[in-house]
């Protein structure tokens, strides 16, 4: 099959959490906006090009028909990233003061950006990050080709 | 901080995996087109709004300065919507035949659309699906609000 434009895009990342209002609220905090196309059991946020929703975590398995359990290392991390070192430092204390889990403060990195991390009540990992060699377009969206 | 379009965006997903020449092959047999931003230990596929990275799972761990042991069921899925409920099929049949782990075949699901899962070579579920009340733009994304 070849590439369809439909092939191109992740239209969604699904965050299984426990506490889907307590969730919410967290993204909420962050400064993510519920869209009005949320409902109960599940709440999206349209973002730049892609959409973050929130389910149960034990549903989201349901949904998949694969079993709940699960522990550790998820080794999927979500990113933002911002266009200075100014700002990552700005985010990253923005989520810590509305509750975000501190897990890697902001630090100069290896690949010769800045980068730190923290996570969500469920143990999510993101990224806070400004890449120097990556531009962001008016949107905040990364444009790497 | 009030939200800023920084702070509005997903700009990388990055997926930790166990051998990234091997995970790129599978992306690449999927349909995503490997950025020449990519370097030899990490991947990048510029899709519609956001870059899917692979990067291997240890040093993943390692950038988030957390523990990389980690088992089961990851509490992430990301999803690619399709227009149709036969590009669904397509989409998942395609998946497959490049060695896609079946994780649920697509089926009619309770809130009215159609949806399968299947998995990376390394467990990373992605849900492949249509929604009816969900459009998709030209470019193939997601626009809910």
């Amino acid at each position: 099959m070849p590439a369809t434009p439909f092939a191109k895009a992740i239209s969604l990342v699904t965050l299984g959490v426990a506490d889907v209002p307590r969730s919410t609220a967290f993204y909420e905090a962050l400064g993510f906006v519920r869209s009005p196309q949320s409902v109960d059991t599940t709440t999206f946020f349209q973002l730049s090009g892609v959409v973050l929703s929130l389910y149960g975590r034990v549903p989201l398995a349901e949904d998949a028909k694969v079993p709940a359990e699960g522990s550790g290392f998820r080794a999927v991390t979500l990113a933002q990233n911002f266009p200075t070192v100014e700002a990552v430092d700005a985010a990253y204390a923005h989520a810590l003061s509305i509750g975000a889990t501190p897990v890697k403060p902001p630090e100069a990195v290896f690949w010769g950006g800045y980068s730190g991390y923290f996570a969500d009540p469920d143990g999510h990992l993101w990224e806070i990050a400004h890449n120097p060699f990556f531009p962001l377009d008016a949107e905040g969206r990364l444009h790497i080709d």
